[in-house]
Formats: structure tokens, sequence, C-alpha cells
């Protein structure tokens, strides 16, 4: 992975782990809801991952915010 | 992976394709531009992976499209 990728699961990690508190759920929780395992989840937030595709419609849907809207925010900060 | 996942994974390799297309270039041509192995391109292109965060931002970028459009646009089609 480049320096921009690894920023990009980053800015996405941090995303994640933002909506997540919004809602006030664990990372146990937000896991169950996406079908994703805990553990993932919390790499995923840390930015050792690179989520796919798949994981970040998932995600996203679990959290109630578009998928696009999410990665547009992180287009705009890899910008600045 | 889901159905849904799989589907989206369909719907992005048929707007990377369109999108290639538009700009009248090969998958090779594109894998040597977004540095991704041009066999990797085609199995995105083929929905046959679920491409990385890294990976739709390294193809978005190199097709001059960005990655919230063209994930809007899979939103959209799944939707319906």
């Amino acid at each position: 992975m480049t320096s921009r990728a690894r920023t990009a699961e980053r800015l996405f990690g941090q995303e994640i782990s933002r909506l997540r508190k919004n809602r006030g759920i664990s990372q146990e929780e937000l896991g169950f809801q996406a079908r994703v395992h805990r553990t993932y989840v919390s790499q995923i937030e840390r930015g050792l991952k690179s989520p796919t595709l798949a994981v970040i419609l998932k995600l996203t849907q679990a959290l109630n915010c578009p998928a696009h809207r999410l990665v547009g925010n992180i287009e705009r900060k890899l910008k600045n």
C-alpha cells in the first residue's frame, strides 16, 4: 500500500469510529449489525486494514450513513 | 460475501469498465496508471474481486472520476 492508501484507511477508520460512537454502540455491536467480525471492526477503526467495497457498504449501512458520503469526506480530507 | 456484496462488485466492475472504455484505454494501461496489476483490473471489471478502499481510490483517480460519485452510482443501483 502507498502512504496515500494508508492515510485513506486511517481516515476511513476515524469516520467509522466517530459514527459508531455517535450511535453509542460498541465495536462488537457494530460487528454484529454489519455481519463483520468485531476484531475486523477494531482493525478497520485503527486503519490497519483496507476495507473492501463489501465491508464499506455493510459498515455504512449498519451506521445509517450513505457510503458515498463517507467516501466523499475521505476524498476531501486527502486533498487537504 | 453476501449476494448484495457480489452485486456491488459487479456494479463496480461495470462502472470501471465503462469509464475505462470512455477514456479509450486498455485494462493494461489502466493498471499501469493506477499501479494495479492488469489481471487484477480484469478481475475487478468482471466483479470477481471486492476492491479495497485503496484500489477504489487508485482506479477512480486514474480514471479522473471522484470515488464518491462512483460509490453513489452503485448505492443508487443497489436500491433499485
